[in-house]
């Protein structure tokens, strides 16, 4: 499974951005080929501190090449432009190969 | 399942990073009592762009209470005092409850 992580930064109005994630984001992302999932969580923050990101959204596909091959599509461009219309504080995203992960 | 994530910036000496990270830091980890598994990973960035992170670690746990044990544990306070040995850089955490997870 490889995995693209998206770590979105605290926005200024999270029920704005949690709206638009949900019902314009979310829908583009889904229709992402060969995609095999999308998990969205809240993180907590540990020992007491806030989390340092407000969502988390993890798509999961079968190999990089799929991946790479959704980014590339007409939704992975649209979820591109579609991020820089609602997330202007901020975004982290990786890539994580999990066939490559040491296991510990 | 429930899940600690670290995701450590990148380190100004990356080798002595993941050296210590290796030899000394996930050997702490592993004692966390009720851990069901430790995943490392060294993501790639998106888009032609570099990572923003080094390496990503995940904690597995079958619940938050299992989570909230492993790190008042004792091995849990030393994994805390042990990062702050070496994760000069930055290290972000959050918990991730995956039973929360909205799926797409």
């Amino acid at each position: 499974m490889v995995r693209l992580i998206a770590l979105f930064s605290t926005p200024e109005d999270p029920a704005a951005f949690d709206a638009h994630y949900r019902d314009v984001h979310a829908p583009i992302v889904r229709r992402y080929p060969k995609l095999r999932g999308l998990s969205v969580t809240k993180p907590d923050g540990v020992g007491g501190r806030p989390s340092p990101f407000h969502l988390l959204a993890e798509m999961r596909f079968d190999s990089r090449a799929d991946l790479d091959e959704a980014l590339a599509s007409d939704p992975g461009r649209e979820s591109g432009r579609d991020l820089r219309s609602f997330a202007g504080a901020g975004v982290s995203l990786i890539i994580a190969d999990d066939a490559s992960a040491a296991d510990g």
